[in-house]
């Protein structure tokens, strides 16, 4: 199955995180939490939702993990004043692989500079952000453009999920196909 | 003295409005504290700092003010999510009164869409933001750029309170020499 990297900071959305992070764990996937500080504890927002830093961005590298998951809160804003975590999120977009962005995320994919001419959603207050950088901003509750998948708040969830496990699926068939021929 | 609206919400940066705000009414000044539910009580980041709504930004006109200040935090993105706070910011840059803008302040300005052509400063992770809203960032510790005076962050707030309060002095000398006249 695959291995995601989960970027994520202080104040990050709670439930954004941990039912995403839940329902990928339940499919057989494997979740990397990547931030600042190997071994630091970061909470959510509402306090209901905690993560362990398993990997610090400065020693995570784009090939060793299959897709991206970017939470939504106060996190991205934290992260993107890492240029190294910018790095991070710009490299894995710039590879193909998947990027799945929620509510706030987007904040990071502006940094990295990765929007022009995309097209993606996010959380309302946003929005003018998201088309200043180039972006068409779409108001659906899931958007698929090419490897980026996104969202925009909590009541996104559930298609947000279906959509991110339809992708992975896509990719575990391309590995099975590649792996028989 | 001057009558100053501070457009504030839940999770501003507590000294970047407590200080600000104390140094103004020990001047002399009043300050109106405007939100988005007149009554409402709203806490800073930290837990230090409280306000009260003295007026909801729906009731709030630009005329009944000299000057506009928004405190850094969380407070801007709560507050861009809400029309008529951005209409209020808009109308109020528009006007030529003073704005006082520190942090993550410019969120606001981004969303009035006011910055194009504009040197301003704000705190780090907006930089891309503020560029791509066309203004030009200016990394000092106070920018002033006609009726906009912005700082960066909490280090920066002696140098953005004698800013401001030498903004209002000369608001208050033209005042006075227009009354002699």
């Amino acid at each position: 199955m695959s291995r995601i990297a989960v970027i994520i900071d202080e104040g990050f959305e709670d439930s954004e995180y941990q039912k995403p992070a839940q329902v990928l764990e339940e499919a057989g996937h494997q979740i990397i939490h990547v931030g600042l500080k190997e071994g630091a504890q970061v909470s959510g927002k509402n306090k209901s939702a905690q993560a362990h830093i398993d990997e610090a961005v400065t020693d995570a590298s784009v090939e060793d993990f299959d897709a991206l998951f970017i939470p939504g809160g106060m996190s991205p804003d934290h992260l993107r004043a890492d240029p190294q975590a910018v790095s991070f999120v710009k490299d894995f977009v710039d590879s193909g692989k998947p990027v799945f962005s929620i509510c706030h995320a987007p904040q990071l994919l502006i940094n990295a500079q990765v929007l022009e001419g995309r097209k993606i959603t996010g959380w309302k207050s946003i929005v003018q952000d998201i088309k200043n950088a180039g972006a068409e901003f779409v108001d659906k509750e899931v958007v698929e453009d090419r490897n980026i998948i996104s969202s925009r708040c909590p009541d996104d969830i559930p298609a947000f999920n279906s959509r991110i496990l339809k992708k992975l699926q896509q990719l575990e068939n391309t590995r099975q196909a590649a792996e028989k021929t």
